[in-house]
């Protein structure tokens, strides 16, 4: 089966938004086997959408189409839609009582314009909508389905997963793709690239490839089978592989994060953890307390952002922070154990760093200076590390937690 | 004059990727007047190429290609464009001349297959590649270009700047394009539409259109004029009439964020700030700490994820807990209030409620119940809000911490 994706945006023609639900989509149907032969994206214009979607349909089975169904003057989807099939729009009834049950749902009043989402060329039918005010829209002729969903990414996924996968499932062809992602931390990408060189081959089945996000590596297996079995077992053979080489450099897969990864353990080991934060800001804090029941482990945590709050709230010498200053193995040590033993907790981490782009003063201290502290009962080890002046705040401070949680994963998984 | 982007990349089409290129592009373009009518997005397929350039060749005057110029067997935009115009494809002096000295330059042995990337289609010319070894490839005729960039982001941007952008400048029409986005928060986009739905009117020089992510409302301006002067004058006045029409509701511009109007407001008042957290988990700190230099302003946070930590941290009664739960008014109150005096800080906001997907116990507590208080040196202020239990946690607690920003930003802008 061919599919072809269009997105409508002004704002994605205009380069003021990067389309990503295109991406998201093509990935989706291509683990269902459905071969994505083009995105087209186009502006907020109904000759353009209209034209657009005819093309798509002449050339497709399947048209999945997002954006343009808001309650706005540039919402124009639906009309693009009704031009390209020849059918007037028409109020759903379906589509306005769900409208009118999500206001009254939260309480809160329907604007006249939100009644416009109830308007559906005739014959197509209509997607619900759990997480806002657009529903979807569907349309069938003997050899081809259109689906129209909203542009926001969170209420697309959430149909897309509801509304059109199962029809997608019931109706791919024999080839079957599966892919996987594993995570890796703590490797530059081209050594990590050297320790699977074989596997990485041109042509090969499974194809394998790596891409570096934000320093997390993803080692990327695509496999492809004429059933899903032999698909399934050609990717696990691949991801045992690979998963050998790399060892504890592999912290999960697919949509894992490392705080993730380190809840597992916590979990597992009824383990607790506090923070103590300055240049990250809390979020060291956040990151761990991203999982669902994270307050099964995660105690507190201290944003110590001043030297008074550092002396204050976790008993940093004054003397220590003058003589060696806030950013020094001494404080993140003394950061670590005063939180540790504030909050009664088995573990905490601490942070202290220059996250720039102000305050380095190089050679000793430049920007990106960071100390980490992890502490436990016994001991307390403090990890130095330069994350490089060419990033930004944002990146250092990203790098920063990300270290810090994979010293905690690292030393979780090192057992008592 | 209207332009056609396309893409080139079997990993696009199969969203293993996210195309940034056309984004960026579309960008450059714009801001010199071009009208972009379309992305499009194709796999490593001669005919499919082949058959979006041509297509692109009707509809356009001025089509860009990236992708697919490398020396690897999936690297096919030299074959596809040789069939959408007709020509074959020779080896061109100049592009070979060009790799021999790229490779030479870094004392690197120049592979065979990098030979394949001198390959031009007849009656192209040759666009130089400053940074890597695919050179690009323009074509001309009457009426339309083609240029054909590699899809590295680095070296297609240097090119562009180069080899593209001079043409684009010296060929369009006098028309000029430019763009502005006022960032609003606190309002739905139906009412904000309704706002300004004169201005927003199809066809209106300057076009106006709202967008939506992650609850902040941009209104996007897009103002033509035969001079930049002329279009800088029509943007300026529609801004400054849907600021007059929005107020307070604007919080900023184009790339702005709600911590960073925060943050300038606390700054020119000379104030300074603490916060005490429960469920956003450090998130609110990390956003008022994204601000470079915000220890000016930021002394302290507390993330009292436990009942323990409310306690011992902020002073909050542990009867108070006990009989009216930790989602409740009164203990947001006390966080707020406990926080501010030990920080010695100006202002202190605090965030207590259920970020789900657990932990929720309707109707009374439902998950995205939320109370943020703000307290100032005479009193403290508690808000109630209800997030939406169709949010992820993840978006529960971001909504939270923009909300929290958004009330302390109303009361700098209220003053004393």
């Amino acid at each position: 089966m061919n599919a072809i994706i269009i997105s409508c945006g002004t704002e994605l023609v205009s380069g003021q938004c990067v389309d990503t639900n295109s991406a998201w989509l093509s990935e989706q149907l291509t683990a269902h086997g459905v071969r994505v032969a083009e995105h087209i994206t186009v502006g907020d214009e109904v000759a353009d959408i209209a034209d657009a979607v005819r093309r798509a349909l002449e050339r497709a089975e399947l048209v999945i189409i997002t954006g343009g169904l808001g309650p706005t003057g540039d919402d124009l989807t639906r009309e693009g839609i009704a031009a390209a099939i020849g059918q007037p729009l028409e109020e759903n009834p379906a589509a306005f009582a769900q409208i009118r049950a999500f206001f009254e749902r939260w309480g809160r009043d329907m604007s006249a314009s939100n009644r416009v989402q109830a308007m559906v060329p005739r014959g197509c039918t209509v997607i619900p909508n759990p997480r806002g005010t657009a529903p979807g829209i569907a349309y069938k002729d003997e050899t081809r389905r259109l689906f129209a969903l909203p542009g926001v990414p969170s209420e697309m996924r959430a149909m897309f997963d509801e509304g059109i996968r199962p029809a997608v499932q019931s109706s791919r062809g024999e080839s079957c793709t599966l892919s996987a992602r594993l995570l890796c931390y703590g490797i530059s990408e081209a050594k990590l690239g050297e320790a699977i060189a074989d596997l990485m081959a041109r042509g090969r089945n499974p194809l394998v490839g790596t891409t570096a996000s934000d320093a997390v590596l993803a080692v990327r297996v695509l496999a492809r089978g004429d059933e899903s079995e032999a698909a399934r077992r050609l990717l696990d053979a691949d991801c045992a592989e690979i998963r050998r080489r790399l060892g504890q450099l592999v912290f999960g897969q697919d949509d894992d994060t490392l705080q993730g990864a380190v809840a597992r353990l916590l979990f597992a080991q009824g383990k607790t953890i506090a923070t103590a934060e300055s240049c990250t800001g809390g979020l060291l804090a956040k990151c761990l307390t991203d999982v669902a029941g994270s307050s099964a482990f995660f105690l507190r945590g201290y944003v110590a952002y001043s030297n008074a709050a550092k002396t204050q709230l976790l008993g940093v010498s004054p003397e220590v922070i003058a003589e060696q200053g806030a950013v020094s193995e001494t404080v993140a040590k003394a950061m670590a154990v005063g939180c540790r033993l504030a909050a009664g907790s088995d573990f905490s981490l601490s942070i202290t760093g220059i996250a720039g782009p102000g305050g380095g003063s190089p050679p000793e201290k430049p920007v990106g200076l960071v100390y980490i502290g992890l502490a436990d009962k016994a001991t307390c080890d403090v990890h130095r590390f330069l994350m490089g002046e060419h990033l930004t705040r944002g990146e250092i401070r990203d790098r920063t937690c990300k270290s810090a949680l994979n010293l905690l994963r690292l030393r979780l998984l090192r057992g008592t």
